[in-house]
């Protein structure tokens, strides 16, 4: 049976990017690979058209596929809307619709690129870390949550952050399984000095790990893991954390490689549905240039592959493409230092694609 | 009337390091600043001397002073007590006790220190950013929380983010001001695309910026800014935020000056009573064995004398004493370059006192 992913291009440069990953799709498609695409709105680009960033049209294409490419939502002309009409709630409710609560970040240095590191290159050198986020619990969605006015007489905000013991043991599974197939040490990042939901998170991550006596685990409270991060982040192997702390410590975590336009992420649900997508944000001050990077959205693709459609072998042929096309000194501008020749972002498809 | 410093050295290198700064407040009481001392204890000593990491006694000798001069608190060998007993709560109780809300996390680049920093040298030389962290509210105190067995019959952690508008008009205010002295320019960090807490933070700091027309403000994601401390430092001026966000990012803020054993901070409530202490932790490994840095403290000394005891002349002399001794090349283990001569905790103490 042909399998089908639905492509939510969203907003800013999600469109540019996508196209290119759809591009690298169709050379695979030519040469077998049964899938087919569907895309829908998703973000700004649906609240537009249907006044909602996540409109039903757009959840049964994905409820019809296997798998989302993801490009980005949001820009400035949306930033005046109420919370629940603005862009990125298209992805928090589709992340929460499809209960994808593993979000894989990986952190990995391009040896072509490692220049282009914020840090000092003996630190970064050969990085390839993995951070995993839980991605449907935490203060994202608590309840009760709101602004009221409080018995002073004042406004006052409150959310609630909350962990059941499944929803860390899934997660905590994912950690180690992942930890597995790579270097075997977990790092569980957690405040269990000062948060009750994280003492359990703490209390259930060492339950699990037992089952998993080949696998090293530490743990690590949030604000030395950010530091740690920046010190020394060759320490890490696999780090497990909640979703706040996974939002500021992967994008901490993707600066540390110095190129955002490339790396890649997946978000699963349990029985291998995904949604992936590019780590950077919509760019909306150089959307519709051929500027982007399109690299991160075709690794995503690759992952998409890896994960939710079990073609290992395609996935493999995609990342080597990446890795013959950064190799032969193809660059977008970001990643371009300064005199080097710069692609715009089709013409790297162009490149990707020749490298398949 | 004589002041008073309530001085609580806590555990691990606590002790060390308070003895050098008060040998340095010993210089100034000579010289004629009117200043006594009294020692308490707190942390991990006090829990094993009086079964409670802030006695009744200590919380006195606090009352009676107006100023403390902490050391540090925690070691291993306290980890497997219950949350309550723990030396960290000594410190949360202060803070809560003395309504310290506002938590000043000064990260400064010494020239002679840049080479430290993990970042390449262009992008942190100079570095002078000062981290305002609202220290008695937010997720660390809101009520409820706590683990209980829920509806599904399993345990459950949850914990509340909480903020009232007066506790972020407070904090807000004293960002301001600080940014008067300094560059104008207050960056306010939030998650207000996903936190209720965190919109109305955004709100009230707004309306509150309306009374500072002569400062800049910008509003960045908490995400955001643990990346945009790592891509480019020199940005930001004063950031301010909330309990949970500012433990993390100026725990990386720390980190990006390469000289942890070099940074002060203070808490300070409403009338001006504050809490100083090195930003470093008690560093269970070097404990006892005079290779402390005990520069952190002696500067957080300073700045008890700047805020707390209204002495910026005093203030004054101590921090150029430092930065003389530095310049001298004066350096202990944490901050010796290899091959360089390396001072004990307590012969960075002479070399101060010296330089007075
Ligand atoms: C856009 C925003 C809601 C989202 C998040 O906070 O999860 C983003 O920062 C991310 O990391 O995917
Ligand atoms: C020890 C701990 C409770 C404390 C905090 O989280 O506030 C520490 O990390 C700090 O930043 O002072």
């Amino acid at each position: 049976m042909t399998k089908k992913i639905a492509v939510l291009a969203g907003d800013g440069i999600g469109p540019e990017i996508t196209a290119q990953a759809v591009r690298v799709l169709d050379v695979l498609v030519r040469d077998g690979l049964e899938v087919q695409t569907e895309s829908a709105l998703v973000g700004g680009a649906a609240f537009d058209a249907k006044g909602d960033p996540l409109p039903d049209e757009t959840l049964k294409v994905c409820e019809s596929a296997q798998a989302i490419l993801f490009g980005a939502v949001g820009g400035p002309a949306y930033d005046a809307l109420p919370r629940s009409s603005r862009p990125e709630q298209g992805l928090l409710r589709l992340r929460k619709h499809f209960d994808l609560f593993a979000n894989l970040r990986p952190a990995l240095v391009y040896p072509e690129l490692a220049e282009a590191s914020p840090l000092k290159p003996d630190l970064v050198a050969g990085l390839d870390l993995l951070i995993l986020r839980e991605l449907t619990g935490d203060i994202y969605f608590g309840k009760p949550r709101g602004i009221h006015v409080n018995d002073a007489g004042e406004r006052e905000g409150f959310d609630t952050m909350r962990y059941s013991e499944s929803e860390i043991r899934r997660i905590a599974r994912w950690a180690f399984e992942a930890a597995r197939k790579r270097n075997r040490r977990v790092c569980s990042v957690d405040k269990a000095n000062v948060l009750e939901t994280t003492q359990l998170w703490r209390d259930v991550v060492t339950e699990v790990a037992r089952d998993y006596p080949d696998v090293e685990l530490s743990h690590m409270y949030v604000d030395n893991a950010a530091m740690q991060l920046i010190r020394r982040p060759l320490q890490f192997d696999v780090i497990v954390t909640g979703n706040m702390f996974g939002d500021i410590l992967s994008d901490a975590a993707s600066m540390l490689t110095g190129s955002i336009g490339m790396l890649p992420s997946a978000s699963l649900n349990a029985s291998g549905f995904g949604m992936y997508e590019p780590i950077h944000g919509s760019a909306p001050d150089i959307a519709g240039t051929n500027r982007a990077n399109p690299l991160a959205t075709i690794l995503s693709l690759a992952m998409l592959l890896r994960y939710s459609l079990d073609q290992e072998a395609a996935a493999v042929r995609v990342e080597q493409a990446v890795r013959k096309v950064l190799a032969a000194g193809a660059r977008t501008a970001d990643i371009a230092r300064p005199g080097e020749k710069v692609l715009g972002c089709s013409e790297m498809g162009d490149a990707v694609v020749a490298a398949l």
